[in-house]
C-alpha cells in the first residue's frame, strides 16, 4: 500500500522543474480518465508541462500510460505490413486522401485515424464527409473489415483507443496548452501505437502555415517523435516539409477531395503529387516493400499510373458508405453558392502566398473551425490560381474564393489579398521537403 | 461593440510572455465570476501567470477587477482611523488575536478579515472558534456593529467582498498556483481594499516556516505589496519577520488563543510580545495616532499594562457570541486527551527548532488541515519548552505534544524530534524583525 498521491503536490513538482516518477505520471493519467484528477488540475499541470517540459523517461511513461488507458489493436492476420502516415497539419494538406489508397495499391495496409479541422489547418474527416454518405465513425470491427478489404481505412479516432489522449486533447485546445513538443508527440504516438501501426512516417510541417512555424521547433518535434517512437518500439521516419504556401491549389473541403482524386487519376498540382509520392516511398521502405526511396517512388508512381490507387479509393469510399461516383462526377461533391476572383494589383512575380493567412481566411469563410462546435461549410474554398514563383500581369487572377455567406467573404477577402505579395524578381523556389530524420530501415 | 474575446488566445498570450490589456484582464476576471471562463481555463491561465508574472499595470488592473467583482465597505462614520494588519502566515502566529484588541484600545478601528488553516500554517478563524460560542461568520451589518463597539472585529471574509478572489483562491490552492507573488499580492490587497482599510501593515514572514521561505522572495512580495497598495491608494507598510522557529511557545488552536490572552494580561513569551507591540506601533503610526514607532510602542504597552486591551478582547468575544469567561478560566477552552514530552537526546544548546517541520507535524496532529475539507482537532498542540538559544541537559523537555489520536501522534512525534537540533555552542540569536519596507507616513 502506498500513500495517496496529492495532486497539487505533483503539479507543484512539475511547476518547480522537478521530474515526475512513473508512479506519479500513471496516477495523473489514470486520474484524468477516471475524473479523480479534475480538468482544472490537469490544465494547470499541462501548462506547467508547456513551461518545464517532460524528460525522455517522463515522456515515455506518459505516453505508455495514455496507450494503456484504452484498447490496442492488433493486425497479425493481415498479409502485409501495417504502416501509417501522420501530418502535423497544413493548409491544403489533402495528402492522406490520395496517399492511403496509393500505398494500399502498392502493398501496404494503412489504418489511418484522422482528425477534424481546428484552427487554420483542415481536417481529413471533414474533407471525406463531403462525399455523400461517407461515414468516418467506424466501430473497431468495421474499421478492421475496411482495412483488410481496401488495404486502407480513413476514419475518426475510436473512443476506445487512448481515451486519455481524447480527454487531454480537448482540454489542451481550450487552455492554450497544445504547443508543447512532448505533449504533441505523446498525443500523436499514443494513438498510432494503439491503432497497431508497425511503422510511421511523420510529415512535420514547417513555415507560416504550420502548427509550429519555426524550423527549430519543427526539428525538435521531429527528433522527439523519433526518440519516443524508438522507446515505444514504433519506428518513426520524419519528413520536414515546407508549409510557407498552401500545398496544392485547393484549400477547403470538397475541393480538396476533388484535388486528391485528380492526383489518383494521374493529374493534380506537381507539389502535391511530389509530396504524396515521396511520403508513400518512405512508407514503402519502412514497411520493407521497397528497397529504397527510388524503388518506393517508382512503386508509388506505378500504383498511380495503373489506376489501381483510384480503384482502391473507390472501393474504400464504397466500403465506408460513400458514393463512389464522385470519382467520375465531381458535381456530386458540394459546392458553394458564390465566388469572387482575387486579382494581382500589379505585374510581377508571386513572392509570397502566406499559408497561415490563407488558412485563417479559409476558416473565416467556413472551411474550418475556430471552435470545436462550429459547423463546416463544405463548399467554402480558396482555389489558388498563381503560386509562389508564378509570373502575373496586373489584373490576373491570384485565386478564386468560393463561399456561401457574403458576410464571411467580406471579412475574409482583404485577408486573402494580404496573403499575396507581388515582387519584381522571382524568389528562390520554396523547398517541398526541407530534410528527413530518422532511420529508414 | 467589440469582438468577443477568445479565452484560449488570452491564455496563449500570457503563456508566451505577452502583456494582457485592461479589457482582456477585466474579461477574464469577470468571466471567472460568471463562469464564462471555466475553472480549467482559469487554472491554465494562473499557471501561465506563475510562469510569466504580471507587470505593474496588469497587476493593478487584475486587483481592481477583483475588488470591483463585489461590494466595498466604507467606514466614514467611525471616529478613528481604520487600519488593518495581515500576515502571510507563520507557525504559532496568533498575533492578530492580541494585536487587534490592543490597537483598538490605543484608538484604532481594526476590521480584520481572517482565514482558516491550510498547509502548515494556522488560521486565525480556527483558533477563535475554539472559544465556546464564538461566531466568525458575520453578515456585513453585524461586522460593522462589532467593529464600531469593540474597535476591532475578527471574522471570516464576507462572500460579498472580492468574490473573484474567493473563487481564484480555491482554484489556486488545488492547482499549485498559490506561490506567485503577483497573485498573492492581488489576493491580499483586493480583500483589504474592499474591506475599507485606510492603511495596512503587512507582516511578511521569512524563513523555513514561512509561505515563501527565501528572503529574496519575501522581499519581492513586500515590494510588490507596497507598489500595488500605492497604485490602489492603500498605504502599505511591510515588516519582514523571522519564521525559522515558531512564534511564541504555543502551536495549535486553543493553546494559541490562551497564549494571546496571556499577552493581553501582561505575560506571554517575549518574542510574541515584542512582535505584537512592534506591529501595533506601525499601525498606530500609519493611522496617525502615534508620532513615531517609539510613541506607538509606548501606546501599545500602555494598552496592555492598563488591561484595556484585555477588556476590549472580552467585549469583542462577547459581541461575536463567544464566552468571555475564557479570559479568566482557560479550562473553558478545549484540550486534547493525551500528551507526550519530547526530550533532548543530549546536552547542549538548541540550535534549531524548525518552524516548517513543527508546523507540518502540528497539522498531522490535527491542529491544521492538509485539505480544505479536513476537520481541526482544537486541542491538538505542540507547546515549546525550549526555543533556539536555550541550554538543555540530556533528557530535558524540548516540547510537549498534545493530541487526541495516538495514531496521528505516532506519525508526528519523529518529525517533531527531527525539528530540533542540539549543538554544543549557542547559535546567533534569530532576528525577530529582519527589515521594514514602505513609507510610514
Amino acid at each position: 500500500m502506498t500513500a495517496p498521491l496529492h495532486t497539487p503536490a505533483l503539479i507543484a513538482k512539475k511547476r518547480d522543474g522537478g521530474v515526475l516518477s512513473d508512479v506519479e505520471i500513471r496516477a495523473l493519467i489514470d486520474g484524468a480518465v477516471t475524473g479523480e484528477v479534475p480538468d482544472y488540475q490537469m490544465s494547470a499541470l499541462l501548462m506547467a508541462i508547456v513551461w518545464r517540459g517532460l524528460d525522455t523517461r517522463e515522456l515515455t511513461t506518459w505516453t505508455r500510460a495514455m496507450i494503456d488507458s484504452g484498447e490496442r489493436l492488433r493486425w497479425d492476420d493481415l498479409p502485409g505490413p501495417v504502416i501509417d502516415k501522420h501530418s502535423t497539419g497544413g493548409v491544403g494538406d489533402k495528402v492522406s486522401v490520395c496517399l492511403a489508397p496509393l500505398c494500399a495499391a502498392a502493398g501496404l495496409f494503412v489504418p489511418m485515424m484522422a482528425g477534424r479541422a481546428l484552427g487554420h489547418t483542415g481536417g481529413t474527416l471533414d474533407k471525406l464527409e463531403t462525399i455523400p454518405g461517407f461515414r468516418t465513425a467506424l466501430d473497431p470491427r468495421a474499421f478492421g473489415r475496411v482495412l483488410k478489404r481496401a488495404g486502407f481505412v480513413l476514419a475518426g479516432q475510436s473512443a476506445r483507443l487512448a481515451p486519455a489522449d481524447r480527454r487531454l486533447y480537448a482540454l489542451r485546445d481550450a487552455t492554450a496548452t497544445v504547443e508543447s513538443i512532448p505533449l504533441i508527440a505523446s498525443s500523436i504516438l499514443s494513438k498510432k501505437v494503439a491503432e497497431g501501426a508497425a511503422g510511421l512516417v511523420m510529415d512535420v510541417k514547417t513555415g507560416s502555415g504550420a502548427f509550429l512555424p519555426s524550423l527549430d521547433r519543427t526539428r525538435a518535434l521531429a527528433r522527439t517523435l523519433i526518440a519516443l517512437g524508438r522507446a515505444l518500439g514504433l519506428p518513426v521516419r520524419a519528413v520536414l516539409s515546407g508549409m510557407d504556401q498552401p500545398l496544392g491549389n485547393a484549400i477547403g473541403n470538397a475541393v480538396e477531395v476533388q484535388e486528391a482524386i485528380d492526383v489518383l487519376k494521374g493529374g493534380g498540382p506537381p507539389d502535391l503529387v511530389d509530396l504524396t509520392l515521396r511520403l508513400g516511398a518512405e512508407m514503402l521502405v519502412l514497411g520493407a516493400v521497397a528497397r529504397d526511396l527510388r524503388d518506393g517512388t517508382a512503386r508509388m508512381a506505378r500504383a498511380r499510373s495503373s489506376g489501381e490507387g483510384l480503384q482502391r479509393f473507390a472501393l474504400g469510399v464504397r466500403l465506408q458508405g460513400g458514393d463512389p461516383r464522385v470519382v467520375d462526377d465531381p458535381k456530386r461533391l458540394p459546392s458553394a453558392r458564390h465566388s469572387r476572383v482575387v486579382r494581382a494589383p500589379r505585374a510581377g512575380v508571386v513572392a509570397r502566398a502566406d499559408a497561415g493567412l490563407l488558412g485563417r481566411a479559409a476558416t473565416l469563410l467556413g472551411a474550418g473551425r475556430a471552435r470545436q462546435e462550429d459547423r463546416i461549410s463544405p463548399g467554402a474554398a480558396i482555389l489558388m490560381r498563381a503560386k509562389v514563383g508564378a509570373r502575373v500581369a496586373a489584373g490576373d487572377a491570384l485565386c478564386t474564393v468560393h463561399f456561401d455567406d457574403p458576410a464571411r467573404a467580406r471579412a475574409a477577402l482583404p485577408q486573402i489579398a494580404a496573403a499575396f505579395r507581388i515582387a519584381s524578381r522571382a524568389p528562390a523556389p520554396p523547398p517541398l521537403v526541407v530534410e528527413t530524420l530518422g532511420r529508414l530501415r
